[in-house]
């Protein structure tokens, strides 16, 4: 397996997570496919915890999907059980035994219900795989501990760089912890394919409550990223709350008490999702695409992952080239509301087009001095309505080619 | 401006292309961007010519294009003005009037009307330029007449080889010819733009009819291929019916007596249409993907298209790789009827996946020696229904990123 080297957008240091009561992290080292680091992740919940979920859309998911949305159905996680290595997607039968000797050991051990059981896998597609090895294994995980940075660990395949995030909130005057931890680089090497993402909070909140406030800030943070416009099988971004901080329960995911803890929810999911594009396969730009005056939001998200998606375009930023009319294209092309003689296209907050044409004499130094840097910024107005998207994206480089073609799995 | 090498995949010479009563074609060497070479096409058509077309879909249209949909209407045309160095597109105004003057100066020379005059200009995006230099050409253009392969280099940009195909068939008992050309790369350099495509025939074919049988062979063929999923502000293809040979006249363009020339038709454009594949950016592979047994055409060219356009599939392909972990993960993602446990994908006839698990036991030789080849064949079979679509594309390589990313326009 090709080792690739640290990403030049990764951050400085895995961040300092704060111990989230009501979970305890366990992991193992059973060399799946990687060999000297944990690669199996078990994330205790204390009893009664809440659960919410947000999995793949693809109708190729893997067995641990497919139960993960059963699961879900009640509403309570007593654990999250994620191996990396093998993603036991497309194997037929073998891969829903797989999925069902974890759940049946694991809730065994813990005493509960298998629908509290929620797992993962990430690896290779299509490789038929028992689970004795992890079930075995189960035991002496629970025995130990483990710290945040090495569960950040166990679920990596080929990232560069293990992820995790922080913050709080108040919620009637109590404050509540919420810590998460993701992986994902794109599709990540030959038959790796998946975006996994856990995340605790101390928080008391009604199971249908964290569910609406995590599918709604889901589509701001992981659903507004994109490496390489594939989607994995096996997707999944988890959220438990153990209710460990004892503060009020409110129900409305909309209302002003819960409002706070909304916030610092979407804080972390985007900061993960913007850690797994600073880790997108040979990524050496971070760009944010800003689409303003579409018809609605909707739009606007259609028109600014069509910008974000678009291989000239994002060609065009990896050779430092600000070629708006590429990015005209990738609008044109989307099937959004749009008139050419309304668009402004603006790079690095500079307009290079204004209503249909481009600006004869705008000041080229800064922004080929933006486009040198690592973090590019782009936006476009449509012209008309009120709806507006941020998607994130990295630029499409050698390296990209070179960790998906260049060798043979 | 880099020149690019001619593509591993090109043909081996120009073919041999009829004259087409009621066509002549003219060309002129204005140096609009490339030097030493004709940049300009004039193709003159009989009095009374039936022409049907079929445009790029984006909303971000150039003027050319906004004309041709307009002009489209009267049914008929005497010349197609045709420039390659500067599409227009995206110059507001001025693009507006470019068009106007090639249109005036053009029916004015050839005593017609407005409306039957196409132009089509491909090349840099919102560099507005006035039309003067190619008007004040045109009549010393109309005194000589030129070849189909000067024709046909004449409207490439950064195209590896000029591109040309004919084909002849019956109507009741007569003999009509049919030869078009066409360019494209892709996008093609950083800033250009287009596929064209222009095809004659003698044939006598009302324009209702003619225009029925284009858009209709149009999807298997220009419609059915994929370079990198982006889609240019100036796609367009012509087709003019000189109705020179004098054939019976026909209205059903799905009846017996027009069968031949609308199979006919059809072989010139999928020939073209792989042309321009085999000339895609940095192609390596020329890739055929088939889907069978979807839930209708529809969804089988969905699923089609989403396999022929995954930067996985295709870096894959380049790396020659058989994952057909990716091409799961394609048809998963683009949201057809589809079940893991019915799909089987084959590579080079090969079996590799059958009814949702890996086929343990083919035989890997004829496969890898398959992959290696120059022409890569991916069949899926979704496991119901009676859809099929074929799409044909190239591999993401190195040489693509070389094109769009390493040089700044």
């Amino acid at each position: 397996m090709a080792a690739h080297s640290v990403s030049p957008l990764a951050p400085a240091a895995f961040p300092e997570l704060p111990a989230i009561n009501g979970v305890k992290l366990h992991t193992a080292t059973l060399g799946i496919r990687y060999k000297g680091r944990p690669d199996v992740l078990l994330a205790e919940l204390a009893e009664g915890s809440a659960v919410a979920a947000v999995f793949t859309t693809s109708t190729t998911a893997s067995a641990a999907v497919r139960w993960g949305r059963e699961a879900l159905r009640g509403g309570k996680a007593r654990a999250f059980l994620v191996n990396a290595g093998n993603s036991i997607a497309f194997t037929g039968k073998a891969g829903e035994q797989f999925v069902a000797d974890e759940v049946a050991a694991t809730s065994k051990l813990l005493s509960c219900e298998k629908n509290e059981i929620f797992t993962a896998s990430t690896g290779v597609i299509g490789e038929p795989a028992k689970a004795d090895r992890i079930t075995d294994a189960l035991p002496a995980m629970l025995a130990e501990t483990a710290s945040w940075s090495d569960a950040a660990r166990a679920i990596m395949t080929t990232d560069t760089f293990a992820k995790g995030a922080t913050a709080s909130a108040e919620i009637d005057g109590t404050t509540v912890k919420i810590a998460g931890i993701a992986k994902g680089s794109g599709m990540i090497e030959p038959n790796m394919a998946t975006m996994l993402a856990f995340v605790f909070t101390d928080a008391k909140i009604p199971h249908a409550t964290l569910q609406a406030m995590l599918a709604d800030c889901n589509g701001r943070s992981f659903n507004a990223i994109t490496v390489d416009s594939d989607t994995s099988t096996s997707d999944t971004l988890l959220c438990a709350a153990t209710g460990a901080a004892g503060n009020a329960e409110f129900d409305d995911p909309n209302g002003p008490d819960l409002a706070a803890f909304k916030t610092a929810l979407e804080a972390v999911l985007v900061d993960l999702a913007h850690q797994i594009v600073r880790d997108g396969e040979g990524a050496s730009k971070f760009i944010t695409v800003n689409v303003t005056s579409a018809l609605n939001d909707g739009e606007a998200k259609t028109a600014a992952k069509a910008i974000a998606n678009s291989p000239l375009v994002k060609t065009a930023i990896a050779g430092e080239d600000a070629n708006w009319g590429r990015i005209v294209m990738a609008v044109g092309k989307c099937g959004v509301m749009a008139d050419p003689n309304k668009l402004t296209v603006s790079i690095g907050g500079i307009p290079l087009a204004h209503k249909g044409e481009r600006v004869a004499d705008f000041d080229e130094a800064p922004v080929t001095a933006h486009i040198k840097g690592q973090y590019i910024e782009i936006d476009v107005d449509l012209g008309f309505g009120n709806g507006s998207a941020t998607v994130w994206t990295c630029d499409l480089t050698h390296g990209y080619i070179s960790i998906n073609a260049d060798y043979r799995s």
